[in-house]
């Protein structure tokens, strides 16, 4: 069994994931690039990439994509991913509990019944 | 057992949020916003407002940030990663399969024993 | 005297950057393209390329860039120039008078005596 | 005559823009915040900031943002032009030369009439 399987064995996805990029970073030495604020640069910069395939497209939807730039896409997706696991594993944060806490506030911000077919951000719904 | 639950019963972490954020949207008919191109930028802007957190730190360590700080972070990642699993969602994007894709690629145009210790990007080693 | 020059005559350098991206979108017949959100997405873009080549760096000083680093900076920062000049274009803004009004708020924002070598975000003096 | 205006004196909008935000900092000390890095990543921030008032509008076009949005875009594009001319001050980058510049290259990159009414990139166009 390799050492990847063996770190992620019986492991959710994202812990899985953690390890693949921790042995990634380790073989190269890269650990020392990795300050927070350097992680969280690198993750805007995968996600303005990630943008830019959809930038000038009329209407943004998978259609326009084309095959090609799909596969581009997928790419650019992976890449956001690993940086934002990377920078969980710095940061001690366990992502599904981060996710499952926000959508807590994101209920109370945005209640089903106020918000319904309208994408207005919440503030706007105070006074209303 | 709530719909929730049962949507993300023996799944993986991925798919498991996939449902969650699907529910939320569902319930509040945002889908009709939610084109492949309109969550890119969400995704970016998301990615921002967690850099505006260490934009000014002098090196960006997590003991610079505070624990306020740290909570407001965790949330900033949570909608990072919201984004991104719906996009994947939209996009019929498995993103385990897309980084472990993209790992191949990136251990071939970075091999250990040639970057350890660098952080130039590959194309700068090309010709080295 | 050529089109472009005369358009800026007597000028300042924003009216002059406006005709120079005005002509050069004509020519290409990309003024279709040119919706206000597809160029704050291009704008977006380009900004992250900018923050691309500082992303590793240790400190991000000018003297840890090289001289073909330099270049490529000047380059993307032409390239943000040039979208938010176009998107001012567009949206009929006076960016010249858009700053001299955004610097008034600013100056009411973080009063130099209050925020003096401090660059916590101007809504944490509120209570201070 | 006050110090900015004499700064500004029978120069360009950048020059005076330059010396407009170069006093703004220096009365509250933040010199020490803006390394080249800093600023690029507080651009990228504010580019982002301007782009989430787009992000789901079905067009994106100046009539579905209302009076109250538009005030605040401006704002974000005065914040966007405010961290370039800093960032151009630190750099010793001439903005104006830069885009002209980048305006040959962009010129030689994208020729009139092979990517009339095209936007795709010019890399798309090498092959074609």
């Amino acid at each position: 069994m390799n050492p990847e399987a063996a770190a992620g064995a019986g492991q959710g996805d994202l812990a899985r994931l953690r390890a693949l990029v921790r042995q990634f970073v380790d073989e190269r030495d890269w650990d020392q690039f990795h300050t927070p604020k350097n992680l969280s640069s690198a993750l805007a910069v995968e996600a303005a990439e990630l943008l830019e395939h959809f930038q000038w497209l009329h209407h943004g939807r998978i259609d326009e994509l084309g095959a090609d730039k799909l596969v581009q896409v997928r790419h650019e997706m992976a890449d956001v991913l690993v940086y934002l696991v990377r920078l969980a594993d710095k940061l001690d944060v366990d992502l599904m509990a981060a996710v499952e806490e926000k959508m807590v506030l994101n209920r109370a911000k945005y209640p089903a019944d106020k918000v319904r077919g309208d994408a207005r951000k919440y503030h706007e719904y105070k006074d209303a």
